[in-house]
């Protein structure tokens, strides 16, 4: 990781190669590419494959055992599938991590879902306890920590359908399992969501404007962090590894818990 | 959809044929056959696509355009990949849906998710504007409505680290994009979650357990309801389809507000 030359991991997952999508793409590694080295990984051109399955396990005929258990062998034991430690070549190199997707279901596609499946292995990105604290690799310490990410994602809806009190739910508790449950919890720190609202109605002037858009953040993305960070387990906020501690934000329930107050 | 002999579509993802997961499958399918005609997917034994690419948009050979219009279109023309119209069809037949799954990524495996991406499509399992109300065919009155799904999901962690303050988030919360954003919007109402609590550690005793546990469960399945109902979008508690209104529930933003308010 260079001080002076930023590494970018930008991964990208959308079917259709004139997409607003694929602009995007184009667009924004363009555009860091000025003054960083970057790396992609466009998933639906490399074919990849989101299934977890044998070979992940570290024997392609198959063997019973748990799934976490048997990646974390695999790994160990250097049997991870080649796709996947290219993945995660490019990922240990980066200092900025870049996911870019359409809003399928309220959350990844398919393909992008799997890459989580199988490059994030135990031990490559998240750890057991920590000798040193007796709390687990996880949560802020993950082994991949160091990383911040910027999550770049479209959505057919409008602010308030998709907002606080939208009837879809807010894209912030919608990608939790995302930035917290994911990112988070390798301990890569999600930036502050990147979202293009009413994306499937854009026409070529809003087009631009959303590319303009983009490339001006990036333009800052170096020096940018979380506005609301989320908490750190070694912090001792939560009981042991468990939950939120009754004296903060007592009686609320909301995933917005998991973020440090900032007063 | 028979009163007699309810029809049931079981939606399964696990890649270990000894599994906990396959333990509960078999012995879930097994006794609701019993008064139940149950139709199942086995998603990895199926060897089932999740990438949604240019067969799912109706012209293999790719063609420019939005994916959910060109999915729409795909529907309608009849020109649906036969491996989305087999499940569709089973889909389409059942009255009890059942999806089961581990939480990877505390979310679906990708091969699950990829199902939703892939079979749920425009025009199959929701709709435009309904003439006579004025609102979109979604979240209650999806083109599925009438059917309800018990969401079977088996989880590393204990009920404090996944549950309410937790430090993973609490499970209804992580799901809500599955149950509301996934289920609810085609109209299929959820059942209250069946979960599985350090599944991964499990003896033979523990096992035994969750099994009989289950088939409990799914031996009244036919009379029950979900004891907190997601909020009909016809009901007229949203602004017109977008947020949810100032009066209801004042003040709070967690994603429990879709959830209609039973004192």
């Amino acid at each position: 990781m260079s001080a002076s030359r930023p590494t970018v991991h930008w991964i990208y997952a959308h079917p259709q190669e004139n997409s607003f999508n694929a602009r995007l793409f184009r667009d924004g590694v363009d555009a860091l590419s000025r003054d960083h080295d970057v790396e992609t990984t466009d998933l639906y051109r490399q074919r990849f494959d989101p299934v977890l399955a044998a070979p992940d396990l570290g024997y392609p005929q198959g063997r019973d055992g748990n799934v976490v258990d048997l990646m974390g062998e695999a790994h160990a034991e250097g049997r991870v599938p080649s796709d996947v430690s290219e993945e995660q070549r490019k990922l240990q190199a980066a200092d900025l991590v870049v996911l870019q997707f359409p809003l399928w279901w309220y959350g990844p596609p398919a393909i992008l879902k799997g890459w989580f499946d199988r490059v994030l292995t135990n031990g490559f990105a998240y750890g057991p306890v920590d000798p040193s604290t007796g709390l687990p690799l996880r949560y802020g310490d993950g082994l991949l920590a160091g990383r911040r990410a910027l999550v770049i994602v479209t959505a057919g809806e409008d602010e308030r359908s998709i907002g606080e009190r939208g009837v879809s739910g807010d894209l912030d508790s919608l990608l939790f399992p995302l930035t917290h449950g994911t990112l988070w919890y390798t301990g890569i720190e999600p930036l502050d969501l990147h979202v293009v609202h009413d994306a499937d109605g854009l026409e070529s002037a809003g087009v631009d404007h959303e590319s303009v858009r983009l490339v001006e953040r990036l333009s800052g993305i170096r020096d940018e962090s979380p506005s609301s960070p989320f908490r750190r387990l070694r912090d001792g906020e939560y009981h042991g590894t468990r939950a939120l501690r009754a004296d903060l934000l007592p009686g609320r329930t909301d995933l917005g818990i998991h973020r440090v107050t900032i007063d």
